[in-house]
């Protein structure tokens, strides 16, 4: 603590991101990254990119990707806003969408930024248990105060809210804005993209760091009605006229584009996780029916927290939440085939041992 | 206006860049960046980065790049923070240092983005008028309430602050954070960085977007006291986790590490200054001593905005402010010593059929 700090310094409890060791041969299957490289096109257009004019400011509103984005979900242009990763996205929608005196409604087991957020921009919440199973129960974010966000499918339990149940908790808050973080989506059956004409307080916010193999150029977006995207653009304009830079933009339009290397990716995790999560269950491991590319896992005869130190020495990363409601689980990002053969071999040296 | 907008977002004035014009040659003398390109290292470091893990995410700290820094200003890791570029680094530190209820001082011409920060997070701010000639008096920013911002060398002025001004500023705020926005620093006589052992209270403020060339690229950094840097961490980590990607490391580790390619078009820069400097002036212009890449401006004879509009129409882009105390000024970024011939010979061509 320091005299110089803010009341806003002071109050933050920063958000702790998974762990980026720098071990050799280390198998990473903690941030839930994509283990395929991106597009061989988004390489090349970087490339291209870099030929040109690095000197010059980018565009400010990465203009050119929200076409690219608005053709790819049939929208217009004044439906998509760009941010710097989709943390950056949620950030601003905090201090868009959100006041400090009407409290929001988020799970109480979720994706752990909310929380941060809220203390950074001082904006009053209530945590919404979860059903037994996990599921969200989407009556209890009726008629809420200030708003409401939550992932779908969420995180860290993988599990998939269907859109009628999404289409009750729009109807039921007509005034605030549901902010539907689908950071997972393009693993799951469906997305509320659908409903962005239909619904003037709905955002989504989607990130190119998963299925899009770009966790390494920061880009995500929010998709919307064009009132809420230009609070957003409002809110960026007053913090940061240039957020994405010409490589980040000349990628991830690329990336949009190769639809074909998106589908093929996306359809090898997907098969990759349903064998997994097949394989796992043998082994007598509880598995929550994922729509992500991770697997929430906890097994009767073995404490998480054990496992995460055991898969540790053996240079395999996954992560460990030390939460009290979830402390015998693990998250575990879906690799290739051979990661996962891998962690399953490792698994299995382990739990012989632990006999 | 929109029912779903924050109070945030209602007050908010957003900034308005300077125009991004797609117009082909285009003779770009209007934000400020760097007439050359970046080093080829820096090239050749993004391409060898762009084969490596784009899939998985960066550094959350940018770590390789604050050591790098650390090392060029021979500072310890702990004095420095990266952000994306210096505009998000002044957002933070908006964020970090300054209050709701306390007022802060700055200069009436300067940065127009500090009113705009100030008014997105609820900053009272007092605004000092210049001197006559518009050099900052540095008296009237002692005891300041809740904390000091200007650049060095002020922007649009282009005029340089001598340091024992700018430690008459700290000695007499020891309880409040004096930022110190050194975009252009690099083409000054000197820089306050040697003076951050001596004063917590310091925040240094630069950029790789002017003196680097990498305005394409985002990256901006604040040098400080470690416990001025580990509050800008927090913001940050509550903020967005990942802020600068991989590509925007390795090419900003690369250019602070190319000395003699930075002080080869550093020195060629302020050449070109100089004579253009002179050149104006024979041509009747008011010219003010800059210590910056950019000229600031004015003639008795012509109007500035008419200026303005006539470079425009012959595909030379300035900047003019509508802001009554320099209505009468342009502001001209320093391009090669072709761009500027071509801007002086249009210019000639202006002012002989104006007469």
């Amino acid at each position: 603590m320091s005299k110089f700090w803010s009341e806003a310094v002071k109050r933050t409890e920063p958000y702790v991101p998974g762990e980026q060791l720098d071990i050799p041969n280390l198998l990473k299957l903690n941030t839930n990254e994509n283990p395929y490289p991106p597009s061989p096109n988004v390489v090349d257009a970087i490339k291209t990119e870099l030929e040109r004019k690095l000197h010059l400011y980018p565009s400010p509103g990465a203009d050119q990707l929200r076409e690219a984005i608005g053709a790819y979900y049939n929208l217009d242009t004044s439906n998509v806003f760009i941010g710097n990763g989709s943390d950056e996205v949620l950030a601003f929608s905090f201090m868009a969408f959100f006041e400090s005196d009407q409290k929001i409604r988020f799970p109480a087991i979720t994706y752990s930024f909310y929380p941060v957020y809220a203390k950074l921009f001082n904006v009053p919440y209530e945590e919404i248990q979860l059903n037994r199973d996990f599921s969200i129960p989407s009556e209890a974010f009726f008629q809420s105060e200030g708003g409401v966000i939550f992932p779908n499918p969420n995180a860290p339990t993988s599990l998939y809210m269907e859109l009628d149940m999404i289409k009750d908790i729009l109807d039921n808050n007509p005034d605030q804005v549901v902010i539907i973080d689908e950071a997972y989506a393009d693993f799951a059956p469906g997305s509320a993209v659908s409903l962005i004409n239909s619904y003037d307080n709905l955002l989504i916010v989607q990130t190119m760091s998963k299925s899009r193999s770009l966790a390494g150029l920061r880009v995500g977006f929010a998709l919307g009605n064009p009132q809420l995207i230009q609070a957003l653009t409002r809110i960026k304009d007053s913090f940061n006229s240039y957020t994405i830079d010409r490589l980040a933009i000349a990628g991830a339009v690329s990336a949009i584009k190769d639809n074909e290397y998106f589908k093929d990716t996306t359809d090898k995790i997907i098969k990759t996780r349903e064998w997994v999560t097949a394989e796992l269950k043998k082994r007598g491991f509880h598995v929550l029916p994922s729509s992500t590319n991770f697997l929430f896992v906890s097994h009767y005869n073995y404490d998480a927290e054990t496992l995460y130190a055991k898969l540790k020495s053996q240079s395999i990363l996954v992560r460990h939440f030390n939460k009290e409601a979830i402390k015998n689980y693990l998250r575990i990002t879906i690799g290739t085939d051979e990661n996962m053969q891998a962690l399953l071999q490792t698994l299995d040296l382990i739990m012989a041992k632990e006999k």
